[in-house]
Parts: C-alpha cells; structure tokens; sequence
C-alpha cells in the first residue's frame, strides 16, 4: 500500500536485465558508449526529430535546470506555474544553474495555467526596460503537479504566446509518459510540434534508477548544453549503465506500457477513493496521481493499517491527500488501501 | 587490451547482485533509505569517525566540486597541483560550483605539490588585502594524476601549512582505495588524522557504476552540503541504487580487493613496459596509472594489435603513453599489452 | 514641474562644495581616505553604534544587493514585498549578487507587509525541507514603494517574527531620510533597536550624486562585505569623492533638512492634488512620494504644460499618476504642477 | 612626493567645473541624460568607429568583469597576463561577474605576452574537448602592469592569434590614454583595427573622480551589456555626474594633455632613478609608471624625507620600488623624489 511517490518503486525485471547485458567487458566512456548511439536513434524516431540532440542525466532537477540554464539567460523570467516542481522542489536549482534567473509564477486552476492567466504575467514582465528582468523562459509541466494533464493543443495555445513574446518554451515532462498515455497524443505532437524547444524526458518516476533523457529539438544548443552537463558533473564516466536503462524504457514500448499501468491504477484509485463517504478529488485525476479529500479520521487507521501517503494541509474538519500510482502497483494494492481508508 | 582508464571497466558482480538485491518493493527516497544508513555507520567505522557526515553523488567531479564549494567561499583560492583534474579535467566544475574560485596552481614533479612547492603560492595569495582573492582551501589528489602517491605523513606536512595558513583541506580520492593499499595506511591515517577536513571517496574507478561518497569529518557543514547537493540536482530519489552499490563496496573489503589487483597489475605493466627496448617510466608507477615512454613506432602496431591507451605529448622520436589498470585487468591482457608493444 | 523622480534632481551645492574642498592634494585610495574615518565615526554616532562598519557604495540597487548576498545564502528566500524595489527594479542583481537565492513575495496594501501577511509565506517558506529554498531574510523597504512609511514598532513587528525564524533583517532605506522625518524616530530606533542588521542608508534619491552608505551593525559580517563589495568593481580608488559627498550630506544634519524638505513638498503636492475635482489619493502619502488618480484628460494637457511625471495604469476612465517631490521641489513647482492638472 | 599610484591624484579643474555645470536643474536618469549623447557621439568619433556603443561604469575593476562577461562564457579560458590586473588585483571580479570563468595565465617578459607565449597556452586550452574549458577571449592590458606598452603592431599579432582561435579580444585600457601617447597611435589603431572588439577606456587613473567607459565596437552586444551593467548595480540613477566628468575629459584632448604629462613625469623619474648610484630599471618605463631597484638602505631615508611609493620584493640587498607618475607630478616632485634617493 505506497502511495507516496512513483519515485519509490523498484525497477522492472528488463531494467536490470539491461544493465547486466551491459556489463560486458570495457566501453568508452562519457556518452560516446554505443548503447548512448541506439538511445539516440531510438528517440529521434520516436519523436520524429532526425535532428534532435539527446543527453542523459541522472535527475529530473538536473535535467529541468540544465535545459533552463541552456535556454534562457541570467537576466530572464522564467514563466513556470505558481506550483511548479522547478518552483517549489529544486531547492533553487534552476536560479543556481541559470545563475540568477528569476521565477515568475503564473497561477492557474488544478496545476495548469491558460492563455488567460499567462498573458497578464507576460505583458508585465520586462515592461520597465533595463530595470526589469526579461522576458525569458516558458516551462511547461505534464503530467502536471496537480495530477492533471495538459493535451496538446493547450500546449500549443500557451507556446504560441511565447514564441510572440519571443521566448522559448520547456516541457518538465518528468511525467511524460503518463501524460502522453493519458491524452492518446504522440511524442512530437506532444513537444515539438505544440512549440516546444526543449523537453525534460522522464524515466526514473516510470521504472529507472535514475535516468532522464533531455531532447533538444533545435541541436544548435547542444555543445552548450555538453559543457553545462560536464562542468556541473552531470557526464557520467560509465555512461552506458545509464544508456542501458534508458535503451531498455524505449524497447518494445516498455515506458509507454508502465505508464498504461500507472494511470490505469491511479483512475481506480481516483475511482474508489471518490466513492468513499464524504470524499471529493480535489483535482481532476487524470493520470497516475489523486488528490483527494474525506471528513478527518482516516489518516490514522489508514496508516495503521499500512497505507502509506503524504497528507496535504486540508478544510477544517477535513483530511487531505495525496495518493500516487506507480508502474508496480497493484489492484490489490488499491483494494487494500481503499479498505484502510474506508471509515 | 583495455588500459585507457579505469572507468571504461565493467562492474563486478557483487555490485550486480547488491542492485538486484535492493530492487525489492518500495523504498524511502531522497537518502533515507535504509541501506543508506548502513553505508553512513560503515563508513564512520572504516574511518574511525562516528560524527562524520557521509553523502553519496554520482561522479567524482560532483564530489569534488560540492565538497570544495562548501569549504571554500567564492572570492578564496583553491590550491592545487597543476595537473590536477580539478584543474584540468573538470570543465570548470569547481568554478561553477563556487559561484567563482580561483584555482591557483603549485606546481610539483610527478604530480605532488611539496612544503617547498607549496609555501611560496601560499605565502603570496591574499597579501594584497581586499584587492586579492583570499586563501580559501588545499586540495589534494590522491592517488596524484601522475600515478603516483602521498603518503599520510606527506599529507600531513602540506595539511599543517593551510591549518597554518587558516584554511582547511579537501582530498580528491577518485583513487583513494588504490592510494591506501599503495601506502597500507589505514583510512583515517590518510585523512582526518593528516588534517583531512572533507574526502572525495571514489566508488566509479574502482568498480561502481557511477558512486562516490563524500565524507565530510565535520558535521556542522553537513546540512550545507546537503542543500548543495540537492540544489544541483545530484539529491536521487531512488537513492537505493547508490546505497546498494556503497554498501556492496564496502563490504567484506570488496573495495580494498579490487584496488590492490588494480595496483597488482599496474605494477606488472610498469615493471614489463620499463623493460621494453629504449622505454622508461616517466613518473614512479606506485599505483594502477603508468607513464611511459619509448623509441617512436609503437603505437600503430600496438593499436593495430588490439591495444587502448592514451598516447600523450612525446620529446622528438619517441612516444608516450598513459596506461591504467583496473580491477578486471588480467595478467594475460599485461602479456598481451607488452607483446603488442615489443618491437 | 519635474516630479518623475527624486533622483532625476541636482545636488546642493554643500555638495559641490565638499567635492572642491576634498580635490585637494593626494590621498589614500579604497576607501582609507580621511574623510571616511569622519564618514564612519559620524554614521555610529548618528545611530548609536559604536561597533558598526560603514561602507559607501555608488547606488542603491548596489547596497541592497551586496547586504542581501553578506546575509542570506545562495539556497535563501529573501522576504520581500511584491512591489519592492529588489524585486522589481533591480534587473535581478540580488539574484546576481547571492548567487541564485530566490524573492519570495509578500503582499500587503500600500506597499507594506504586515505580521498578518508575513507570517504564512514564513511558515510555508522551507517546509519542504532540503527540496525547498530555505528561509534567508527579511528585507524591508522604508520609505515603500507606495510612498508610505513603517514605523519603528512596525519594523519591529515585523522583525521579531524574523528572529523567531532565525533569520536577519535588512532595511532598504533609499529613502531613509524621509520616512526618518515622517515618523520622527531615531537612527536607531528605525534600525537596530527595532532588529535590523544591515541597512541600505540612501544619499543619492536626497541630494547626493551617487552614494550610499551600508550600515552593518555586527562588525561580524564586515570582512566578507568589503571582499564582496571589491569583488564587484564597487570599491573606488578615488574613494575620496564618495566620502566627501556623505560627510557633507551628514554635516549639520543637511541629510535632515533635505527630507524634510521634500516631504513637506510631497505633503503639499497630496493636499492639493486630492483637492482636484475627482481626484483620489491611491495611498496614504506619508513622505515625498504621491499617488493618486483622477477623471481621464489631464494627463496630456499637464504635459503640454510642462509637468513631468510618470503615468500608471489606472482604472477604466482614469488616469493614475506617480508624484515625487525632492529636495529642491519649490512651492511654486507644486503650484504649476496643480495648476497643470486642473481641468 | 607621491608616487603611489596614479590614483591618488586628484581631478584637474575643469572636471570639477564640468560637475558644476552639470548641477543644473533636472535630468533624465539611467544614462539618458543629454551629456551622455554627447560622450557618445564624441567617443565614436575619436574611434572612428560610427555604430560603437559605450557604456560608463565607475570603476576599471567593473569595466573589465562586464566586459569579459559579456564576451566570455562561464565555461570559457580568459586568457590574461601572469601579472594582469584582472588576474592580481580585482578580487576574483572576472569570475564572480562571468559566473565562473577560468583565468588562464600567459607568461612573458615585462608584463607584455608575445606570439610565442600565447601559442603555446592557446594550443592547449580545450584540447580536451567537453572535460576542458574552452577557448574564451584574450584580454590585453595596456600600459601593462610593468609599465611597458604594446604597439598597435604587436596587439594585431596577438589578435590575430585570438582570431584563428574564435575568440574575440578586450582590450584593458586603464591607462589607455597613457598607452596611445606613448605610442603616437590613434585610437582606432590601437583597437578595432588592431583587432580589439571591446575596451575599458579608462578616465579614473588620468584625471577622473572614478568614471570609465566601456567601448563595444560591434553593437551586437550592446543589450546584453547593459542588463548585466544595470544587474551589477553600475547603473547611475544620476548618471549626468558621470557623463559630465567624461565629457570634459574628451574636450580639447584634455585627456591625451592629462597623459603626456603623465609619461614626460615617468619619464624623468625612470632617467633620473637609472642614474642613481647602482640603480637599475627593471622593465623599460615607456609611459608613467617605473619600476627600479637599488643597494638596499634608501627606503627608510626616502620615506622619512616624505617619499611615498610602493616598495617590491627584491634581490637580496638591494630595494625595489615602484614610482608612478600622474597628470599632476610635477618636476619638483621628481626631483625631491630623486633627492629622497641619492644616498
């Protein structure tokens, strides 16, 4: 019964699978690996961007910062929603590798900004000339801190004002396998064909140890963003254990298939935890994360009986939660939790 | 014939076994995990430190760059050897990571800055007041990028100058396990007992997949460090995966087995390459990392033969190479190596 | 009729005048002049503090940027109002100076926060634990943005709630002559009595060219701001001509008479302009510094007529003004100005 | 008998006269003010150079760290002078202002770098591709801080070099007057057509109360410049005061009279020191600074007889000393200075 994070999964059978296969003998090192050669292949197919530039790194901060820092300067804004995980989780990784950028926050219902709420936000920033910081960055999350999922059409409306304002536009996708998975979209409908320039590709919420691929669609950043990866330790010497996962996520679909699960669990979970007594979502759920809330005494059978969740600040009289699937949950994981929550 | 770098070798399966092992169900992230608890009381135990702060990163340029950015402030110089890979290898890792150090170089025969080598640079940076940049740290590299190796007493003789000076002193041990069995000195005799304030602990060179530990002998920066780390994004949530490893490494002296073959084999291709025609060791080969050179037209057959090393800037006529062994170096690959080379 | 900003006037010719008598002969340079040992011995006397260290530097955005990098780390929330100058007028240079810390916005009417609108971004600042910013410090603005002024027991308030969280306090007291006058406090009541550290005391808005004193009150911190303060090309070698600027300003409490001056000019300018058909203050003006608004029409014909002023957004129909009177505001400036915006 | 440094002179008069001037009534802030079109326009006709952009900022220390900052990544090799100011005497500016870049020294006699000391340095820098720093800019001093003086000839040749390289050239010009005097050059010569893309025009050493302009020859970067200027906080709200000072500076070649007399003093002192008895210049002295040693016991005489100058490391028994010469030495200067040292 974990509910609290898709990151405290294990990782699936082929994962390790690919990391003994790739314990053969010597490789070169630092990305030059020719594991890092198919991964690369692999994604430029599966985003249809023969051009892109592909970069493995070990953390979803890193690879957000990193791309952050690439595309936007230390004087710029950087347009992320009021509960961005860049803004809220990264300890500040993104103003420490932008060197000073600055985070604008844009609010906006159940984790998502629109066109109406960005549009005051942009209009004012950069409006007092030399005194202001720049207009700088849009970063995008999907599946979003909310649980909710941007399609993308909402992803291009929102790119569409940054690249009028002159910005270019990041996807954190940490989640973006769930996110694709929940909208039926495709990976270059998704990023670069909705005005993305720079997506943060996750793997280690959906089954690696720690890997996320950066997809740079305009490669003229890419030296760039190599010596930003070096200089901040981020360029593994034995790349190719981190190839290897990520080969492996991509083989026959894998990262789409655990994201299936996933979201197919957190609907239940969505599912069920509605039909308590008394309880609401607290935002739509629509991949692999819940946010509910019921009438105060459950969290403490609940964890008694084994749940684990982070609890979220609630109405009075009220307890709120977060309660997240992963690719390794089970029905009998919700079954039993939806027991444990049931007054 | 595989004697490019230590990193290009696989892991042994212990550290296979210990990931497969520590892929059972859910686990606390970020560090907390329970393995992760092991490795903080067995390192404390294996450096006779039961304060010491321990933490865990990907590579050694993280280790080293966070490590000196915690003890040293932006506008202090770091001194190092000239050849260090702080200073040459690093991309400027630890300039980013100070928000803007100074790497001020001590120069030194085979890679080992001395008292006498030392004291000049020391004695001059700052003297100008406000108008310098301050003594900030000593770093030192053990084993050096010369292959060759302190000694505990030898560390102790620089240490006691920057204790003199007022600054403390950091230890790049990428190699530090093939630098004990060189010298059979105990952990805490090569550190905190030479006046070692925080330690690069290297895991990757020695047959990790990509860990290393810093151990910091001063708790009070601990929490420091902590942020730091986070906020450059090397803070895993599945930290498992690098506890396990740690832990793998640790145990039943696994790390101190897989240095001494290093160094077994290390000593094997300096005492053949010495004996090839016209060649000579160009530095004390007293750990895994040899330096040599010969009369010119070996390196094509040599290559041509299946042999990987890096060739290095030569005097006129003659060639120059690095050659490193690891911890799956076999004799066989020596014998081979030296025939390949044998004119 | 120039009301656009205080800063936009010359300087009085007692400063002049301590330029001519300082251009005198050589002198030591960086800020070990003569005339700075007065500067600095009159600042401690004048706030009663007898241990505190004075530096001069050339503009404001320069001292709040500095103290706020000497006190709070790279990985700190600076506490600010939403419209504070740090946060909207600086291009980022506190992010520039503290290497990445980030601005977290506090809201409050007229420009000034209150333990009521403190207290919830405190709270929530830092919970995350190492994945958020931490708390870092408190900086307050006197006279605010808005043209209103905390009093000593605000300040305190406020600062004590600050204390409690563990962290300094920095007053931005650009103008800190004028709302010293408003509130008929002391130095130091308005400073380290009510629990500021650092203080941003401002020259150049009140009559000077460009100079600005920072007032540390814990000598502790002075080394680290004097490197920091050369570190950023802000230590004059010429420095003379800073300290003969201040000594002048301090001399005869001329620093005094210039704001009382401006806010009995900025008092006159309220009365009159709210006396104008339709026509509000937006709020209170407590110094030198008017807002108001008025029936839409006004601003051309004020131009045509000469008045010089910066327009706001304002209502639908209305027009919205910022006035700021100065040192050398007349009477007779206020009374065209008014005659101006007279329908 | 002040020979410290040409910074401890004071300003002629018509600086003083221009500031007054300047005192007149009110003036658009932020470098709009009238004055300051003037500079400009003034500026680009000396440099012949039409589209050029300039900037002012208050201190050489500023004009060279945005300078390099804005020409140079943080990942990018400054390549300076062993004995540069930028490397010695600023406190780690260049690197705190270029988020970390790495000072790279280049030796060579008498303060000046030569084709043949650069190549080598050059050559090697980046050659380790993404594990190096790259390749960033040359930046030149002249006069050096030897006191010596490139040619227009010798500047293109090293510029050349930095050409073929890719990277582009800055020109430290603190006594960039005394340097074109000293060489009959013109100022396009000495800069743009001898390669040099942005150059700190020094006023501060040459008359100045602490005012330096910033020239960029190719206006692409102009912007850039500018946010980081306003950033750093070295952008003047009463920026007239400034424009004032470099006007009248410019006016009827004041500034090339300030530095002729500058180098005629230097050059009496270097001839008249060289006849001392035992005493010997140690570098040429081609313009207003002379660096000379002599049998030891003449320091305490000197000083006692009011001499004031910086005294060097020396061989053993003899003295050394450094003597600068200002736009205000006058020849009885020089010759008590001269008394002070015959023995």
């Amino acid at each position: 019964m974990f509910f609290a994070s898709d990151n405290g999964s294990p990782v699936p059978p082929e994962v390790l699978a690919a990391l003994a296969r790739a314990n053969e003998g010597y490789a070169r090192g630092y990305g030059a690996d020719e594991i890092m050669a198919h991964v690369t292949a692999r994604l430029r197919e599966i985003f249809e961007a023969p051009e892109a530039a592909v970069f493995l790194v070990p953390t979803g901060t890193t690879a957000n910062a990193l791309a952050l820092a690439t595309f936007c300067p230390p004087w710029g804004a950087v347009f992320c929603h009021t509960h961005a995980h860049v803004a809220e989780d990264e300890c500040g990784a993104p103003e420490f590798y932008t060197a000073g950028a600055k985070l604008v926050l844009v609010p906006g219902a159940h984790g998502k900004m629109t066109p109406e709420t960005l549009a005051p936000v942009l209009a004012r920033t950069g409006a007092g000339g030399v005194h202001s910081v720049q207009k700088g960055i849009l970063t995008l999350t999907n599946v979003t801190e909310a649980g909710t999922v941007y399609t993308p059409a909402e992803i291009a409306a929102l790119s569409s004002m940054a690249r009028e304002a002159g910005i270019p536009v990041h996807l954190d996708g940490a989640r973006f396998a769930n996110a694709l998975v929940a909208t039926a979209s495709s990976p270059a409908g998704m990023t670069w064909k909705a005005g993305v320039d720079v997506l943060s590709f996750g793997g280690t919420k959906n089954g690696l140890m720690g890997v996320e691929a950066v997809v740079i669609f305009d490669p003229a950043k890419a030296w760039e963003f190599e010596l930003r990866r070096k200089r901040a330790g981020h360029l593994f010497s034995k790349h190719r254990y981190l190839s290897a996962q990520m080969e492996a996520y991509l083989a026959e679909g894998l990262w789409l298939r655990l994201a299936m699960h996933a979201n197919r669990m957190g609907g239940l979970v969505a599912e069920k935890v509605a039909a308590l007594p008394g309880a609401r979502l607290l935002h739509p759920a629509q991949a692999n994360i819940v946010f509910a809330d019921w009438p105060e005494g459950r969290h403490g059978p609940a964890r008694a009986a084994g749940a684990v969740y982070y609890d979220m600040p609630a109405e009075p009289r009220r307890e709120a939660a977060r309660l997240v699937a992963s690719w390794c949950t089970t029905e009998a994981d919700v079954e039993a939790l939806i027991a444990a929550l049931t007054p």
